[in-house]
């Protein structure tokens, strides 16, 4: 058992786990629910140990050995201290260490050296390592943030949809597809969007990128300022940590490449691995002797 | 008690009615909660009454009166029949007339005549009468429409204050003030908007403009794109409608008048009257004899 450690890569989605050795091999992984640990505490601390048990499952361990491999844990929230504090309070674990989302992220993508990751998936969040000091650049949700996210392109492709069907803005392909899934009926389309969740809106993301790749104009706008924005914020990023390297991650990073400007295209470095990847090199940094000093 | 007549301008945030005598002259006021009869009919119907209860009090008539008086309601929603019949078979009304906000406010702005009314308030809709036919553009709400309404310019100030403070976009005065109103924290910010209704947002669109008229840059951005998207539906109209008279309406109008285009600007009329004043005419027409066609 000697030199088993877990990784735990925990957002608003989805929790990942992975089960590996003192090498960094992966023996299992596990996947659950929602780990919003500001939030709902009880819920992600629930998904947490399911993913983690998971993991413990596939590799044929026992539910028991779950006390006592040490964890570390990459978890949206957490640097919040109301928050931070909760969540080690629920879990089982007897030797756990517990930083941001964008420290698995940004150690998954770059290894352990300074640079930037830019996560973009239903919504946005940057970050910087500096140093060895993180600094974060946006992530602040739906309705005043996460600009260039998935929820907001699929949010502006429907405001499109429905001005084209005022007669207001020429429709497109883009358009006509968009309210044809609410049976043509914008009255439909507005009862939806009152209801939904960011991730409802997201869903229609990949949609507007292929339409912006076949040079649909409607597809053209909404993609374009959403790679302006995506843009102001690595210009951000580039004023505060310089010619650093960048990864873009998250479910929308391969779309937006060709789309975000020359200046940032080029300075672009393909991620080596993804958050539970980054979680476990962390989890071998600090738990696993000889694999170098506690961040 | 002959030729009395009731007039009433139900919306979705205040119901108001008028009492008055066959020549229009108004004897009594009064003023309610919200009459949005597609999500609340029984509210509106109370609220309904509530403010038609109010305008006889005001001119010593008692509740008993409101079973003879005929009314002419404008209501928004009620061009959609089941919302229609809910509320007509909720109301004490010996005789009524029921039509939509719209045609209360082109007829209280324009009077009986062709033309076109833009109401620019928490949201945006537009109403055309030509040749007697109502068209409306526009008003599906907040998270999908309203563009250029007060709740919507409230929102985009605040996003920009959010980028202010992540160094993504230049601070101003204007996104100076508005984190100021959170005690600077972004968190209570986005806490804030997240169970925000839009008239909460639309608090700080008159903040927004009085900005604008300072020069501030954010403040200038947010206005140009909000009168952006008002010319291009006024666009709309002149293409529907062609050069008939047009009317801002609505709490934001007077704001407005200075920024939207030139092509606009020229045709502007000043509105005669309110909707309630349009409800006033439409009832006297309705049920006053010799006071013309009903429409």
């Amino acid at each position: 058992m000697s030199d088993l450690i877990l990784g735990i890569d925990g957002g608003g989605t989805l929790c990942r786990a992975a089960l590996a050795d003192g090498t960094g091999a992966i023996l299992g992984r596990g996947t659950s629910g929602p780990a919003n640990i500001l939030t709902d505490a009880d819920g992600a601390a629930r998904h947490i140990v399911e993913a983690a048990r998971a993991a413990l499952e596939q590799a044929g361990l026992g539910a028991a050995d779950l006390f006592s491999i040490p964890v570390f844990l990459g978890l949206a929230g957490s640097t919040v201290p109301r928050a931070a504090q909760e969540i080690r309070a629920r879990l089982p674990f007897a030797r756990l260490a517990l930083d941001s989302d964008g420290l698995v992220a940004l150690e998954g993508a770059l290894g352990p050296g300074d640079g930037s990751v830019a996560v973009i998936g239903t919504g946005t969040i940057y970050f910087i390592r500096q140093a060895g000091q993180m600094e974060t650049v946006g992530g602040w949700g739906f309705v005043l943030g996460d600009l260039g996210g998935g929820a907001r392109i699929g949010q502006a492709a429907m405001q499109e949809a429905i001005l084209a069907h005022d007669g207001i803005r020429t429709p497109s392909a883009l358009t006509s597809v968009l309210m044809a899934q609410f049976g043509g009926s914008p009255a439909a389309m507005v009862d939806f969007a009152h209801s939904a969740r960011p991730a409802d809106f997201a869903e229609r993301a990949a949609l507007v990128f292929d339409h912006a790749e076949t040079g649909d104009s409607t597809a053209l706008r909404v993609i374009r300022l959403s790679a302006h924005a995506i843009d102001e914020a690595l210009d951000r990023l580039y004023a505060v940590a310089g010619p650093l390297p960048l990864c873009l991650v998250g479910g929308l990073a391969d779309r937006y490449a060709p789309w975000i400007a020359e200046r940032h295209r080029s300075r672009l470095r393909k991620p080596r691995g993804d958050g539970l990847a980054g979680a476990i090199a962390l989890a071998q940094r600090h738990f696993v002797p000889g694999t170098g000093a506690a961040a």
